[in-house]
């Protein structure tokens, strides 16, 4: 969904494989979260979906863009619910591969989060305001999963997921304000937030707790 | 909300009162959950219409109509309130009633997804996406009514509800792509949607839970 | 967000800054809520934004109105992260100013309902969907804070919060209805919704729970 300079086919194509392995990184996540609390297979397929896409719909709701992309667009649909299979019948093999889907996890992240704030900025908003939705659009999966299943949502008390999505779009946001070549900034901006997750995640670095709250 | 061919008044009037007993049956269903979690009165009318509209106006929102129709016309908040009003004051009556209003329930859920699914192709969705958007149509208040009392939606672990919508939606969607009446369609798909939910009721028909969250 | 007839800029300026001060006020009820779930810095920022914009945003969203005013408009973020960062290094001492803190949380509530229902009759919406809008965006922000923690919302079981907004929303929907001036119906349900929300808070009133719920 990044919107590119020229029309280079090579990279739009470049850029659907990576928003698909995005999406069917998320999906894993909803679906691996609805096997632990049993779902029944609908409801692990509901929340592959609702995982791999709600970022993506709730940023096209905020900006106007109906029906949504995810909608309009039935590989995103069709990735979400291969996904969700898999992960309904081998389980255990998915649980396995937990190194390598954080890992895709992390470059969905990094993808969703500056494709986000790039379609922000194209609808008109502000820097500011585009790198918050780019961020929404990076985590509000997450947070639709967590919602589902009444739970609060990992992103919001864990190791730098959000953070490191709001500097990738912040960076795509600021490389607009300073009129940098598109391309460069989303590049920028997606190793930016790929390489703070994924050093949050090997070195467990957190954001603090306010000392009300650790007592 | 159903779109049909002619101007016929009489099926014009059958079907808004046919959704009017879909909002209330799914009003009660809302309301009854709320009293059991001894919300007061005024939780107990937000969750009768949240619960009853919350399908539709989603449906509104993914395909950009809005304001939703529900808040444009005055009976279906009526018709949700006098619901949870009924709820509120004799809910012992309402739980002894329990059959019926299942039924209720699973008519109102053939209608939802049926005139979900034509609105969303009216709206210019492609099939499959309508289909989708039909079921959400259906299922969208349950899941409101449970994640406002922070409960995991019981749609997505139970028995049938939304695979019946579905499949009701899916009719529809499969009747416009080979181009077969309005009407056919969605009758053909209500009656599958209500028969297999109501069966799903009766026989106890579930779908399979994944294997590692069995153990 | 309140329209006003003329152009008074002191006028215009006044209703800013109570808008900002009811933005501050549920954002530090946002961010409390977050401490007190022990949820990090980035959480609770969050949980400000949320709690202090959601009621509005789904206003927008329902009436059509995108993007919504919260994100076009960077002073309410600026307001909300700054309330977040208060309550979260200082946040025993905002513990301590409890009453302060719900005299303004309530004239937020009064505003709200008030701006919110102004808006939705400037949208075309009826008086009594835009009173239902008034009441939403009041308390839309408490519903999407407590979602968020995974709780019931405090506004579906508690004294008279909702009950206020709407008293306040459906007196300016009133004075719509019969041609009042805006700023005569506005102050009037202000007043209304800020006295009822106070009186409520010192004598304890709330409403009745169903007879099933109780036992």
């Amino acid at each position: 969904m990044i919107q590119t300079d020229g029309t280079d086919e090579l990279l739009r194509t470049l850029v659907l494989v990576l928003d698909l392995c995005g999406t069917f990184a998320f999906a894993l996540s909803g679906a691996m979260a609805g096997v632990r609390r049993r779902l029944d297979l609908f409801g692990v397929l509901v929340l592959s979906f609702a995982a791999a896409t709600f970022g993506g719909i709730a940023r096209d709701l905020l900006i106007g863009a109906t029906p949504p992309a995810a909608l309009q667009d039935w590989r995103y649909l069709a990735v979400s619910l291969t996904a969700g299979a898999i992960v309904f019948f081998w389980s255990s093999l998915i649980e396995k591969l937990r190194n390598p889907v954080r890992m895709l996890d992390a470059m969905g992240l990094a993808l969703f989060a500056v494709a986000g704030t790039e379609k922000a900025l194209a609808f008109g908003l502000s820097p500011a305001m585009a790198a918050l939705l780019g961020m929404l659009t990076g985590i509000g999966g997450g947070v639709a999963r967590d919602v589902l299943l009444a739970e609060i949502p990992a992103v919001l008390r864990s190791d730098l997921y959000a953070v490191a999505a709001l500097l990738g779009a912040g960076i795509v946001a600021g490389g607009s304000l300073l009129n940098l070549p598109v391309l460069v900034a989303a590049l920028a901006g997606g190793l930016a937030c790929f390489s703070l997750r994924v050093a949050a995640i090997r070195r467990g670095w957190r954001l603090p707790v306010a000392v009300a709250g650790r007592s």
